[in-house]
């Protein structure tokens, strides 16, 4: 397997942890956001969405975090990642897309470039907006985590599922620009849970090939 | 089963297309979005998220409209809205996904509310933000639709599928402001040919009980 992917992309975060659950090699391909790699003409010819990550997988190609990671669980079923029940992957599911829908799209790179180009945003501005919608959304997947009896020792249960690959990398962006975590305590007790994991250790953005020195 | 839902809400939308072409009869519960009602006592007390759409099937309670999409197909499996190969999967939850994490998020009612409230964006700023990710994220999707054969009559085969539930609501969105669309017509051709089913046409907003008159 290749894995197109940006040490600090948190979508390419969220599937590189999948990946290490399952302990599949793969070779790492960088594609660095911050130079515009991702609109360059190496990329464009592998991705439609000139967006990471994407995996090749023999001689598919494969997009978006989410729709990799289930296709990841059912091509290579051990550990699972979604619960064996339709109302368990329906709860790992729609906490997965609270915060693949609901935050990140708002804090995307594009997104924040578009604020300060075209709309003029301060950087006070910019950081302000970035921290609204994390500390927002968050806060819904909190409310869920700790009133809901299926909350374990991660997410959905005692052993990790994708709403926990795309809860931590949420968590290092939320630390990042300083948000506010004092209010998502059940949050912040999961990412520590993580944290423990080999697996959350070895795909953290300073683990990657392309990491800043 | 309830359906909370707001008939302009392209995230509602979607689950009442599935829930039509499953032709699963449900109670349709107004959450008026402009009138607030979705922060409102009311609805907090059923919904974690403060968002609509929420489906109630018996005991359980469902968010996120993919989730929820997914979660019909799961436990009412007739006809499918997914294939029935992994790739297949992978393949349209993508093209779900590049609408539903790359393009709605951004045009969100509460997102365009804080450009003005927040950020003092004018009336002509908020649409141009408005189109702008409407035009480069249906772009994407018309590059995968018009490259990949899997693409037929709907987004993936003949059949329509969660992708197809997923585009027409932002086609909607898209015409009501009036974007550009003739970049995209793939998208355009298979949105005409959704728009001639019945179950789309009996989910639309126009048809919902708590349309505008």
């Amino acid at each position: 397997m290749e894995l197109y992917s940006y040490f600090r992309s948190s979508a390419s975060f969220r599937v590189r942890i999948a990946l290490a659950l399952k302990s599949l090699p793969y070779d790492y391909r960088t594609v660095h956001l911050v130079r515009n790699e991702q609109t360059g003409p190496a990329f464009a010819a592998v991705s439609p969405q000139r967006l990471v990550p994407l995996l090749k997988d023999g001689e598919a190609t494969l997009t978006q975090s989410m729709a990799i990671i289930e296709y990841l669980d059912e091509v290579y079923p051990e550990p699972p990642l979604m619960p064996a029940d339709p109302l368990g992957r329906a709860r790992v599911r729609s906490l997965s897309q609270d915060i693949a829908c609901e935050i990140h799209p708002l804090d995307n790179l594009r997104v924040l470039r578009y604020l300060v180009k075209e709309l003029g945003a301060s950087e006070d501005a910019k950081n302000a907006w970035y921290r609204h919608w994390v500390e927002v959304g968050l806060e819904v997947v909190e409310r869920q985590l700790s009133e809901q009896p299926a909350t374990g020792t991660f997410c959905h249960g005692d052993t990790p599922t994708m709403a926990d690959c795309l809860l931590v990398p949420q968590i290092f962006n939320a630390q990042r620009f300083d948000c506010r975590l004092d209010h998502v305590p059940t949050v912040m007790r999961i990412f520590e849970n993580c944290m423990r994991l080999p697996a959350f250790l070895a795909a953290q953005p300073s683990a990657c090939p392309d990491a800043d020195a």
